[in-house]
């Protein structure tokens, strides 16, 4: 069985948001663990999940966070893991101050950046993560892209009949 | 005598603008301290230090960062004193992302942010917050005032005889 | 008894936004008095109130407007207190206008600048300012800080349950 | 002769910006007073200019400041004059902090506000004003407006020989 | 009787925000002339309304548009009169590319650019421009100043009997 | 031979970026025009060379202007041919206003928008447009693009060299 | 009979914004094909597409694209024909994201680029491309600017019978 | 051995940035290959070598680009390998449009973004993904987070001596 990816999201109002993360993680099989915790809330509990996540059996950590989004690069001050960082948009700036507080990171610690809102991708990325040496999670990928390249190609089929 | 100001810097190529606020406390007499810890290089150092920054004989603490700069933010998780936090240009992004990064905070956890790169006035601030109970330093810092407003009628008075 | 608080809203438009400062202050046994005052409109009472703040018993200022939000900076020019500004989101442009216009003051006069529509962490960092010198203001902050703690655990909790 | 036209700055750093401002208003024989006044450092000074700027036989204002520029709002709360904002970049945001905190002025206290470091079209926007009612000055204007066609016009033809 | 305003904007679908601008200019008693022109759809018209607007009898112009919002600059190319520009929010981009393409214009042709719909502010730099030698309407202005300071204040006493 | 181009750039000091389209152009053999003509300074001749442009056998219009850049879109008001519009970084900021001004054009006034400063870029979809009905052209670009990939080739090949 | 143009979009969600431009095609009597292709999702279709369009008898390409939009890009990499880029509003981001992913294409690789969601504009752009060897469709174009005058002269006499 | 780690620059310009990525992979003693591929230049090199990266033995590919910054989404289209993207600034606008252009991708796609010129972070994570099942690269990680720790502590050392 492969590693575990956590979900870690800085307040539970962003659940409607990182859900995604964890039904795709489920969809490939991939053992997820959901978990709310700040780093200013919380920064005892987050950091010490960070520093024990690889021994915990984890193989990556997706940190998911609104505003002055620290949650990503305060796990990845604490662990050599993998950290991906979902900025959320939970301010009136649209998503900017997340995500400009969750890619610029200074050199030494860095965190893996998605689109803002986009757990969906976090945790593809996470399974491309674990994938890289778990040749069946490559092939559930390799097949997902296919599948979704047939997808676009019915929705131009579709659209050839619509108009 | 006043309580201490700690200073606090993500790195010390922050020094350059940093100073300046050692030297103005150093001005109104406060006594200061400063330090280099990061937020994600050294965040046990970073944390311990603000968890008892209290009763070492700290009142304020201000913290210097570019980038995604989450020192303030973490330091104010530790602490219950007021944090001052001075977004740094240290990016191509003009300071944008520092300053997003450190003011916008989430509920329950305030950082007092001044302008990006704004050293000297965090330790006015900090002054400021010491002097509300502190006559002395209240005193200095009416006539600091006082004396601003001169060194512009001068100026302007300069001005006119100028052209 | 601690010192006062006043919270200052450059239109009764802000109201909305600005009642969690004074409600925050209030649960804290903080005395507070909130006045609509405008730099543009109202500036003599706007500049003479806080040119008198200090002697009439405040300890901070909390001064929160939108757009060119030039009250903050108006207030601090006239008292040597802290002065925090809350920039509110009032134009179309995200509150973007008001951050800068709050936050970034020339040297000499500071505005301690809490995030965009921030109303309670401006409230608790007047607190957190009066704390400095006050222990049973200091012991709420803590006790706080550890519900919030607390509260997310919990909040955490539930998520294991839930899904 | 015209009235004359009062040119402000925040602080005497923005003189190589604003000197623009005071050459093109003698160029055209407008009477030009130039002054160093701060709505932070220097107040009541500039509040009580603004207020007396009408009897005191001027027609417009023109406020040049940087950053959290507040000049023009100030002023502009003072006078039923038209006041003339001009942003200066003096910060690491290229100017759109001063832009915003000019421009985005709240309903009832409008401010003319000109492109960031536009010193000589504040002049001309003053010239503009006061020709409203003053021929002579709308004749120069009309003039200006003609050489600056035709230099325009020699540039091209220069171009032409030149590739 | 003091000389007329135009109001012109770039579509018909801006008369929602322009309508207060025509609404104070009536309100004060200045002549107003509302008109649909554009700068890339009529621009005939447009820049022939400009270039007569004096002789006709013109003592300022408001031009309102969005998006590109070249309309306030092509007017301004065509006169000596002073220009208004309203930036309208009629795009995604929350009237930031309407102000930039107002306000940032080149050397020669000034436009006095106002908030983003700010349409009351447009009307009233009007009447301050029409003031500078009009008495009777610097008397309406200084009016509405005091009335809009006393509005604040019964506003305040409003508040102070709510909470 | 090929229709010609027109490279109009709204002020000489445009020149230093604006050559490279005319480069490219004669490079290709394509006959080019250069200006210097103003949106703003003389609408007049700029309008008029718009208006007659198709018939004085132009199959393309190229537009460099920066700030409030409304010269491409008053070309293309009063011409049906494709306008190129380069938005030119000549203000502090960074050619974000050149860009918006240029590119955000209304319904019905379309305006083909490069990246900031992208001359070259400008004159190649000039060609392009060219090389729509003229096979030669088409011929020449098709060449020029396999160049440009045996260059970058090139260039790995060096790199592997090199390190 | 003119040649094709054809519209691609990334995604079948674009349609809303996208078919504005079918029907402004169709309109003109302009043969148009619209397509779904993804350059992410399907990027050997949309190579192929691009790389056979001149065969196939296009003129001209439009692409329409959100957020990363790399659409337009992948597509005019692949062709000597021009390709116009629409960028779609579908992020959190207002556009922006996607206008800058669309204009700021490296030297040697044009795109044509339209307003945030300006499908109309990329139409009659296209339609204006294929015009400059196509009398027929030129008349329409100026048939249409035509009407687009008349159509504002009306709004502005409605206007004054209006108000 | 460690799998290999690919670097991609769109343009030999580039490397400045770049080659920081391909140093820290050497001196993990990861097998590492540069080279200048091109998403618009070279489209058919860039997808056939990200479709044959894993066979290749490659366990990640790093993509550095700028402006319109396409590759790292490219090559992430063609391969179920991690895509690290590094956002280059090399327009006028300070790296923001590579940001977004490389961050923003649609569902499906994902590409892991480090901060703009973050080459040194991009080749640290690119470790950390071969560390999670590598575990003497996790203990050169772990040696190097405790080195970098230490680091900061020695410039604190040095900084409590220097003033």
């Amino acid at each position: 069985m492969s590693k575990k990816v956590a979900v870690i999201m800085g307040s539970d109002s962003d659940w409607g948001i990182v859900k995604a993360a964890v039904e795709t993680l489920k969809e490939y099989g991939v053992p997820v663990e959901a978990h709310v915790m700040s780093a200013h809330r919380t920064p005892e509990l987050a950091c010490s999940f960070a520093a024990n996540a690889r021994e915990n059996g984890f193989g990556a950590i997706i940190a998911a966070a609104g505003k002055a989004a620290h949650l990503a690069g305060v796990l990845a001050a604490h662990t050599t893991l993998p950290v991906i960082g979902i900025p959320v948009k939970s301010s009136t700036l649209d998503g900017l101050d997340a995500l400009l507080a969750t890619v610029q990171m200074p050199s030494g610690i860095p965190v893996a950046t998605v689109a803002i809102d986009g757990a969906k991708n976090a945790a593809l990325l996470a399974i491309q993560i674990l994938a890289v040496s778990d040749g069946e999670l490559e092939t559930k990928l390799a097949a997902m892209k296919k599948e979704m390249t047939e997808g676009v190609v019915k929705k131009d089929q579709k659209l050839q009949e619509q108009y």
